[in-house]
């Protein structure tokens, strides 16, 4: 008897403790809900702390630190969530010291070796601000004024590169009918959004045929008597295509990749032969790809000789300008993407060059009914004659991303974007000047826009590589040095150059070498900042050839 | 003579104009880049300007304006990008009065129709961290730190879901050959890459045949002979499944839907049925889908008998959570789970029941390497054996979104998750038994989870409502009313619901009827909040049904 009471007492106890418990934690949550009610300082102090944060991780100069993989691997090992929330004290603490700390310094101006660099600095307010919104893009239920703003910034974008006329944007950019472009999470989901409209109008419904969005691909083929179907463009495509091929059930052998030329652009007799191929083996060209800016070298594809093509063989012409698209604004250049007027379909990133944050990829269309072999509805949304831009669109849900691209067109302006385009391409060439000069570096090719590809040359080659005398051999040794170096560059950190492999001739040979690749695209970077890069790889480089020296 | 010389001196005045204004440009554009730097204040005023633009928006109380779509057509008409970089005071102004302004205020607490509420404060500081970082979790060489807190997060949810050993998280936590898990833009990429690996695992590369991946779908059902894919799962799937097996050239006839019974789960035995007709027709089932709330009405399929049959057919069994998947925080609800363990893939979203931004789409695997078959390289990163995410991922560039989830899911806690799944399911309840008990409203079908569906009934038809003989042009009545109802409550903007169709059974046939849907998700949402709700509905449907009745 006694011994049950006792329990009874226990059990009031702890369901007393579990419903103080319970209490503190839903205290604690619907103070991170609505501080400014519950705790007003809570909220400032957190802004404080990590506007604290952000100004010490932008005002670092190097590249990153030079942790080793294997010592963050520690770090992030456990895989329990907490069972009570955090403090954020401690959490901030903790991202700072672990994450933060050990971060890629992606403005860094000597970080110029991917297509990631600095951003304006009203992309931080900004950010702050769509997230509080916390709109969802996807219907005008979730995003009223959004929706508009969002068809608006990408008119804005579509001009730039048609340029059709005031009729054909006053009759399209607010009409829902039409798509002018789709804005996505980013340049590969762009491409396969492309490739999805191009393969579903040119496989579409006709005589009694439901078309390959109902009936799929096989019964598609089958229909209209094609042996197989096909993607051809350069084999510098970008990896995306691999996957959109993939994806689409066409495989990646349907992926046709034609070699380019010593300029890193698309060989274009190949292609005209590639494409009489397919068509005499009755397979199906869902696309022609011209590519304007390669990830690898920043080559542009000859566009209109492209579109021609396409044109004469009634195909799909699509262009990437994931990376080249921004060169629109530049009077200088623009000519490079002759032909761009003349595609069905064109992806542009505005994380590349338009300098906006990750997550914003875009597809504009030269038909802006070509989006409708996309449209799908569903019954609590999505409706029919809706102005919700998720009925033609490979996602779902989405953030209000467009502040970002609308604020960028505005507050950076057209002669904005100019100046930046100039600049980047002002001073690859001034690195492929001093690189040329340097008995220490080879350029490989002359670059086309902003990205250089390039090697370093040990000292007993050096004068070899002037007389162009390299072996095999020779070449095999450049490259295991140039992958070490690189390698060592990223570890150390001061500064960072990626590295890709290119296909040279050596006498009368083709082989694979890697080579260093620089994008020259951080607005941050001076010419004194490109040589501290260069010196600090002579540097390393000669480290690593005394040492192999020694080892042999 | 004197002309040209007047000329001359012309064109240098205007080119040193030109250069003046290129110098202005320059300047302007270099201050955006680093503000802290040229002109200190800058940063600090638009900061500030932000915070206060962030400030009125959240403690708005209504769910909108009443402006109407026309008028904001009419704002966002010009395509034209300005020439010159406007000033930030003048657009952001722009912005507040525009945009801002008329756009949905979806944590107000009385905004209660969709899956987009409230959100903790301390997303605001972290999107600006995120932002200003710029890291590109694509590779190692934009995401050092990142990619192995991102591996970690993930993990973390992984073993919310399966709860392996662990022995099985030390094994493959910072395993560069396995995938617990694939942090992507939202549940309908998330579905999609579930399907991809499904596909590509099922019809792979065997005795000589490269697999659908290279070889592609229309040879792949050659090879293993068979008719046709399907994918099988309940009426209410998703609409992102429409696009799945439309973008992956299945068709979508080849999305089998199945009938749900009255409480919107699938029903079973059709179910069974319809998977052993499809073997019977050698048609490849490619995955079997079950709903963990589905977005029409948060209702649960029975997972565990949907388990049972993937499991005897050896087909894949893909859980699409994106909605429900938080409820395993929930001691007292998760048993509604129950199956979702036996899983092959489960899709989950951070931006739902997470509490986190948009964007954050999730998909786990039970087995570590299924996303093997989906993986690409490219030569300059994604290199075999590194620890580049992107090497299997339909995406390439993206943000660090990961910093939100792990920040959530350590900031909330496990209990702190529990709290806001149980209190939305509680005010749920609350909100089904004041309607049951109001003969404005009929309830549609009881609550599964958190999501409800009801609709309102006009004064003359209550008493014909209670009797349960409400005539086929009865409901067409209703239906007109409740969809008038739910475009006038939203067009005033106090309260918001949203709206969808269900399948009822009158006089033993079965209508399609128009019903009002809340969504109970928001922290800030009171008892309170849901009285308003539903006597603003009761204010805007009588005042319809009294139109109505004149107009008759």
């Amino acid at each position: 008897m006694q011994l049950n009471n006792q329990e009874i007492s226990k059990k009031n106890i702890f369901s007393k403790t579990e419903e103080e418990l319970q209490y503190k934690i839903a205290d604690k949550v619907m103070q991170l809900f609505f501080p400014s009610i519950h705790e007003p300082e809570l909220a400032e102090n957190m802004d404080l702390q990590i506007a604290n944060i952000v100004y010490d991780f932008l005002n670092a100069s190097n590249a990153n630190t030079n942790i080793d993989l294997n010592s963050l691997i520690q770090k992030f090992s456990d895989s329990q969530v907490p069972i009570e929330p955090s403090s954020f004290e401690s959490y901030f603490k903790y991202l700072t010291n672990n994450i933060i700390t050990h971060s890629i310094h992606t403005s860094s101006p000597r970080f110029i070796g991917h297509m990631t660099s600095a951003l304006p600095y009203f992309v931080q307010p900004l950010a702050k601000l769509m997230t509080a919104m916390n709109q969802n893009a996807v219907k005008i239920e979730t995003a009223k004024a959004l929706s508009f703003y969002e068809r608006q910034a990408l008119s804005m974008m579509h001009r730039q590169i048609y340029s059709f006329s005031d009729n054909f944007y006053a009759q399209h950019i607010q009409n829902n009918q039409s798509t002018l472009g789709i804005l996505v999470s980013g340049g590969t989901i762009a491409n396969i959004t492309a490739l999805w409209c191009a393969r579903n109008t040119s496989l579409g419904p006709k005589n009694g045929f439901g078309g390959i969005e109902k009936e799929g691909l096989a019964l598609a083929l089958n229909f209209y008597g094609y042996k197989g179907a096909v993607v051809i463009g350069s084999e510098l495509m970008h990896f995306s295509f691999d996957k959109a091929v993939d994806l689409m059930g066409i495989g990646t052998q349907g992926l046709i990749k034609i070699p380019v030329d010593s300029n890193n652009r698309v060989n274009i007799q190949v292609l005209r032969q590639a494409v009489a191929k397919c068509r005499n083996q009755n397979l199906h060209i869902i696309a022609i790809i011209g590519v304007a800016g390669t990830t690898d070298s920043g080559s542009v594809d000859p566009l209109l000789e492209i579109a021609e093509i396409a044109h004469e063989n009634n195909v799909h012409f699509h262009v990437d300008a994931a990376w080249g698209g921004p060169i629109i604004f530049s009077k200088k250049y623009r000519h490079k993407l002759a032909g761009i007027k003349q595609a069905d379909s064109v992806t542009i990133d505005g994380h590349k060059q338009l300098y906006l944050p990750m997550g914003i990829g875009m597809v504009f269309f030269r038909d802006p009914h070509l989006a409708s072999s996309i449209e799908k509805e569903a019954s609590y949304t999505m409706r029919k004659g809706s102005f919700d831009l998720g009925k033609r669109a490979l996602e779902g849900s989405r953030p209000g991303m467009s502040l970002f691209l609308h604020a960028g067109l505005n507050l950076i302006g057209l002669k904005g974007y100019e100046f930046l385009i100039d600049e980047s391409i002002r001073k690859t060439q001034y690195m492929a000047t001093r690189i040329s000069a340097m008995s220490e570096f080879e350029l490989l090719v002359k670059p086309d826009t902003n990205l250089l590809t390039y090697r370093y040359i040990p000292e007993p080659l050096r004068e070899v590589v002037a007389k162009k005398q390299l072996t095999k051999t020779d070449n095999l040794l450049i490259t295991q040095l140039n992958e070490n170096l690189q390698k060592m560059q990223r570890q150390i950190g001061r500064t960072f150059i990626s590295r890709t492999t290119k296909t040279i001739t050596s006498f009368d040979e083709k082989i694979s070498v890697v080579a260093l690749r620089a994008v020259i695209a951080n607005p941050l970077t001076t010419e004194e900042d490109i040589d501290a890069v260069l010196n600090d790889q002579i540097q390393i480089g000669s480290e690593i050839s005394m040492l192999s020296f020694f080892a042999n």
